[in-house]
């Protein structure tokens, strides 16, 4: 069944593992998940009308600019001379890519087009340098991107009564998520009073409520609407909304509220003729553990503050998969381990959001790298996902997308 | 009259002088820009879908990523978080911010919408390495982006037996028609003899046959086709395309021909269903003086080679402005003074490219801030300009963008 909104069609995904890749180089890593989404997708490099790859700070970490030459060149492109477009957007690189890419196709100029994302941070002495360029006039008070986000939280604490092992919980749910996930950076399981030992990074936020450092890549194949008649069980992308806001946080009203994740949510749930009863799964941008929480109030899955109440209230260390009772009923958030436990390969996790959810909306094909998924979720133990949203988050919610996506089983 | 196949109109635009701007930052520049274009147009900051804002590496220069959010708050539109998108494409990432404004509004999605470029490079230390992040591989061998140039150069004069005189002819020109330009950096006249007596930055080059380092920003308003009935005299954009090749000038077959230049050309007149007999004005990306020769024979103004001759046979000193006789008729191009001397701020050289074409063929509104444009060029001396193409070049030859514009009168 085809919804009559539909705006593209994803047939096809690659990706990398995400992690620390020593032997690889961002070229590498970008031709892995690109190739693999052609091969998926069963269509050949000349079949591609353009590419969308969204990548954050490869200036930093190697000096290396011109992006799209660099992604041309690597995936042997340069033979079709094919438009490449490299939007920046932070840690929403990837998110921004997507929302670019269904523009592209929506204007009848392209048919087919690759969208991506990729990072490779493990080469730089400049960790600090890159996590600063998602900030601004605050780094000059000696608060680092870490620093935001625990003022973040310690307000949210201060407001909400939101307590540390709340944060915890989301850490916990985000490993518990990515135990059979072959792709994610880390498949241990961790517990609540284990993190609570630990020292702060930034206080109130430990090294538990933080994603890694990782290196990755993601890809998708998006094609106009038309043309998903040709390719088996596409998903559709029904909407998709992009929202900027100050890069500073100390120019915000409320520090504990994204409006501009609360506006593409708004934006993508509106084109797609949802309301989050709707929504089956849900890929939250849970860069550090209170953004997770951040952004399934700001969505709307439940009042402002109360997302560590309603993590505490469906919180089952011994369940496969935590399904949380929200607002609109039961929802299973970060099915492949967030970016907690997944990692957070930051101008790829945009796409590697699409991409989880694209797998777990159709994880009945025979992908032909991949196989079948292995760690898919019934929705209430007995329906299968058929809505899902994925949430993208740059910097401490200076920019943010949202994209819709529906099964057409 | 209304062309039928306008993709956009562009119905006011701003810029801030190229040049050494010490005082002013990357968010001063890009606001003055982008404030005056609204004002240019008679709209507010409101009535703004989506911004699409060029820029090369304020990564490298001031550690600053995140540039939606810089911009975002710079414009004080913060307040509406209307999302804002940051293409990054070397030389090229204005150009290429205009192809992607244009799908953006072609895609339904956005009705008016801001495009510009901005850069601030004199705050950098690390001149060498940001023009290294526009190549590759090479940088390894010791080549900067200046010799990767100077061997296009080199093997052109092997090639086709061009001469010094050629490329000094070239920068000549530029400096001539920056004469009346206020917004120029360089507006000194310069002989071709004295270029002649110059040492070599990097042998065939010398300093003014080099673009030079500048701050900058421009700024466009685009509206969809529908809405420009409201506005005075807009100039509609009838065609843009994009061509990526490698980042590594050593992965080319030919190094003196870009072919990502021609089919940026080739896309952008047949979708504007123009031959290059329409063209009166040209706007070509000469960051280098062999850049531009290049361009003019890519986008097919002479056979491939013919450059220089073109522009000796041409070639008049004493002309208001110099009239080059290329296959398809008369023809001027860099009326502003092209990258050499009106300045290469680069992220907003593709940007400031298509201001100059829109005032030229607009050249009698009243701008309420700018006045009448006291440089407007006359084809054969009898006719105004009726349609003008914009071509943008990032690194050397690896992503080329390139629009046609047509006046309304």
């Amino acid at each position: 069944m085809t919804p009559n909104n539909v705006q593209a069609a994803v047939v096809g995904v690659g990706w990398t593992k995400f992690g620390h890749h020593y032997d690889k180089d961002l070229e590498e890593l970008a031709r892995e998940a690109g190739l693999h989404a052609l091969i998926d997708a069963g269509i050949e490099r000349k079949d591609i009308d353009a590419i969308y790859m969204g990548a954050f700070v490869p200036e930093i970490v190697t000096h290396q600019g011109s992006i799209a030459c660099v992604v041309s060149e690597a995936f042997g492109l340069d033979e079709y001379k094919i438009p490449i477009y490299r939007p920046e957007a932070a840690c929403a690189s990837g998110g921004v890519a997507i929302d670019l890419a269904i523009q592209g196709i929506r204007s009848g100029k392209f048919d087919v087009v690759l969208v991506g994302g990729v990072e490779k941070l493990t080469d730089s002495d400049a960790t600090l340098a890159l996590s600063c360029a998602a900030s601004s006039r605050e780094r000059d008070y000696h608060f680092n991107f870490i620093d935001l986000n625990a003022n973040v939280a310690s307000r949210h604490m201060y407001e909400y009564g939101t307590k540390r092992e709340h944060f915890a919980m989301m850490s916990v749910m985000n490993h518990k998520h990515a135990k059979d996930n072959e792709k994610a950076q880390f498949r241990n399981q961790i517990k609540v009073e284990d993190i609570l030992e630990l020292e702060y990074v930034s206080e109130p936020l430990t090294l538990y409520d933080c994603s890694p450092v990782s290196d990755g890549s993601a890809a998708a194949i998006l094609v106009n609407p038309e043309l998903a008649k040709d390719f088996e069980d596409p998903v559709f992308i029904t909407g998709s909304g992009h929202g900027t806001d100050s890069i500073n946080l100390s120019a915000r009203k409320d520090i504990t509220t994204f409006e501009a994740s609360i506006l593409a949510s708004t934006t993508a749930l509106n084109e797609a003729n949802k309301t989050l009863k709707d929504i089956d799964i849900c890929e939250v941008h849970d860069a550090f553990s209170i953004l997770g929480m951040l952004s399934i109030e700001d969505i709307g899955f439940c009042e402002k503050g109360d997302s560590g109440k309603i993590i505490e209230e469906s919180f089952n260390p011994d369940a496969k998969h935590i399904v949380i009772n929200t607002k609109y009923g039961e929802k299973i958030f970060n099915c492949g381990g967030g970016l907690k436990a997944h990692g957070h390969a930051v101008g790829a996790t945009g796409v590697r959001q699409l991409v989880e959810v694209y797998r777990q909306l159709n994880y009945d094909q025979k992908h032909p790298i991949y196989g079948k998924l292995n760690h898919p979720v019934n929705k209430s133990l007995s329906e299968d996902p058929r809505v899902g949203l994925v949430q993208n988050i740059g910097g401490v919610g200076g920019d943010v997308t949202c994209q819709i996506l529906e099964a057409s089983r």
